[in-house]
Order: C-alpha cells, then structure tokens, then sequence
C-alpha cells in the first residue's frame, strides 16, 4: 500500500478493524481521541524539543523509522475519530484549503514574512537602545 | 472529492500546492510542523475541555462544523509533514498497525478492560478504608 | 521544603542552579521550553487519557508518586521560563485573577452550568428525533 | 505581590478559592484539569510556532503582556491541581531537581552537547555523500 494507491476510506476501514476486533469503541470517545491526537503529537515534538530548524531537518534523515511511526500513531487517531464520528477528511480538508486560500491571497502573503515578527524586530530594536 | 475516491497522494499535493504557492515552505521545517500539529490538536481538545465522555458525543452533533475544521487543521499539518520530509502515510499506517496486532493480540485484549484501571481500583478501595 | 514555608523565587534559583551548572541556557530559549512544557502536560494527560472523570480521581490516589513527578516536570519547565525571561509569576498570576474574577462573576457563573453544553443538549436531543 | 515573598501555598489559596466561589471543582477533576494545562501550554506555543530561536528571545520581549498572560494560565491549572489533589509542589519539585542531579552529572554533560544531536550530523554527512 502507498499513499498514490491507498483512499482515505480505505485506511479508516483498516483502523475500525482494529479498535473493533478489541471492543476498544467504548475507549475511543471524541473526548478521549481528542487527548490521544495530542498525546501522540507531543512524542512527535519531542523528537525535535532541543534542536533548532536546521538540525530538525537532519533528525528526519537520521531518525526516519521513529518519525515515521510517530506521525503513523497521530495518523491512526484521527483515523479513528473520522470514521466513528462521521467526518469525511477529503471534504473536510478542501473546504479548510478553500477557506484558507481566501484568508491568505498569494499575491498578500508570498515573499511577505510574518507582520508580527517584523513589527516585533522593529520594538526589539528600540528596547535595546 | 470524498474519502472513498481520494488517494493520500492527492491530498498531499493540494497542501504542497497551498504552501509551495506561498513560498511558505521555509516556515514547514520538522520542528515548526511538529508544533502546528500539537497546537491544533489542543484547539480539537479545547471543544471537550470541561465535558465527560458522554456530552462529548454529543458535541460532535452539534458543533460538527467546527469539530471538523479543527481536525482538518490537524490532518493538514500531517501532509505538509509527509510531503515535504518523504514520509508515505499509507504504508507508515499499516507498519504501525501490524506492530499494534502484536502487541496487542485480540484474545488477550478484548473485553478484559485496563489492567492498570482494575489495579488502581482495589488500591483505591483499601485506600479509603 | 513545603508550598507553607517556600517562595516562588526560591524555587526559580534552584532551578536556574541546575541549568546554568550544566550551561544549557542555551536550550532553554523560549521556543524551546513552550514546547517543553506542552511535552511534559502531554504525559501528564497520559495518565488520564483511557479513563473518565470518576477513574482519574482514583487515578491520583494510586499513581500519586508517578503524578506528582510529571506535575514537577512541567513546574520546572515553567520556572526556568519564568527565570531566564524575568517574569514574575505572582503577579502574573495575580493579574490573571483579576481579569478572570471580572470575566467569570460569581453571581453570573455560579451553579449556571456551562452555557454551551446546555444548548447543545437541545441540540442534540432534537437531532435525535 | 511578588516572587520574592510570596509562597506557593498562598496562590494555591488563591486558586482554590476562585474556584470554590463558583463551584468549578466538579469541572476541576484531574483528567480535566490535565487537559487545561496542556491547551494552555499550546497557547504559549503559538507565541513560537513559525519563528526560530533567535526571534523568539524577541518575542518576549516585544510581547511580553501576552505571554505572561499565557504562562499565569499554565500556572493557575498547576496550582489548582496541585490544591485540590493533595501535592506539595515544592517538595514534588525538590525531589525531582534531586533526580535529575543524579541523572545528568554536571562532569557529564557540561559542554558536552547533546549525544544524539552529535550522532546524527555523523550520520546525515554520510547520508548525504
């Protein structure tokens, strides 16, 4: 399987199977899968916790396997919560990119950097004086 | 598009497409990616802070729209996430899986609740007495 | 050493002790220990993340130790960051009080349930129909 | 009020009577409670989220109001778990610093940078030949 073949459908089945075959559905509350998604992500972080930018990018290369699989438990929760509750990502995803492509035009963010941090750069600079 | 007719693959372009339009790749470094998903993990979170599992189902009802937007933030950040660093989804999901049906095997897990619960239980029952 | 006799400031300079005996000031940027404290809550909730409210009571009883060590980490974490980036937490805190005392008065809030979890039962309880 | 002189009991106090005013214990139970810490804690991230460690010493700077908002947060979740569930967060955290002296001998980790940091820039050079 690899994701140029695989539907999201498909991966929610897989994941159903798995909590189903264990009667886990009554621990995979929306409340409780909520915690999860963070909890998994957090062991994500931590990969990254002490290292700037630069080295988080040769972490990727050098601890693949452990990131794969931190990304896959995040995965699998959500997994979980789209088909026990009814949302369907695919359209769920568009509709937030469409969204987010009115809140942010190409031609008003490209190349633009961050208004905070340059407006921050700038009181920096003054507080130091 | 649903996710019964959408590959992983797809959906990974249309976030590479979102960021690479902006030139916002620079700010998708691991460990930026890795915060986004923790910080809209606990925007989800935020929708069942101060509601036991019930209520929680019901919240899925009636803030749906929301509850939705919330995780496709989350699964948003993951694309950009497998995108940029080369991680297929698909196939980190399914070697997890595989590793979960072992460590978990069905006939040692089902129905037999939380061992740590059950333990905590009597600990607590002496304790009050 | 106990909550009775111990300022918060004590507490600031044993923590900057350590760290500054081992010279890693420079981890502990702000960047870095905001997602040190999100890591350490994350293994907090942990403890709580497959039980619901009534278990995470008894849960407290009986992984005390365990409890209060992951308690302790995101305390230090918060310490350090108060320290390094002179923030008086007291006050902080105090001003915090304040605001949420005008935000949450008493006569409004108490005994009133949460507003949002009222209107969704309504919701839900037609959705049903 | 100031760290100088003032105890950790004193704003547990504090704490627990604004929320005993309002009878918000019943929502204070340790599973919820360890979710607020970690919302809370991912509000103070996004402070960070798309800036490097450079810019975030400027953050607090140019922004300190809000992010000592955002720590008093953290901070009253802390205090009002530790209150109702019975830690003493001085001693929790004296404990702690003590085993962590243990854990990183200054002779051991002193200018020594981080191990695995070390290994995977090894690791990425070879990668990258």
């Amino acid at each position: 399987m690899s994701d140029e073949n695989t539907t999201i459908e498909k991966l929610k089945e897989k994941m159903a199977q798995f909590v189903g075959e264990r009667n886990w559905e009554r621990y995979h509350s929306p409340k409780n899968l909520s915690m999860t998604i963070a909890i998994e992500a957090a062991e994500l972080m931590e990969k990254f916790q002490w290292i700037d930018k630069d080295e988080s990018y040769k972490e990727i290369v050098c601890n693949k396997k452990e990131i794969e699989e931190e990304l896959a438990d995040i995965f699998s929760a959500i997994l979980s919560f789209a088909h026990f509750y009814k949302i369907d990502l695919s359209d769920a995803f568009v509709r937030k990119m469409m969204a987010n492509t009115q809140k942010y035009p190409i031609e008003k963010v490209k190349n633009k950097g961050i208004e905070a941090v340059k407006l921050c750069r700038e009181i920096y600079a003054k507080h130091k004086d």
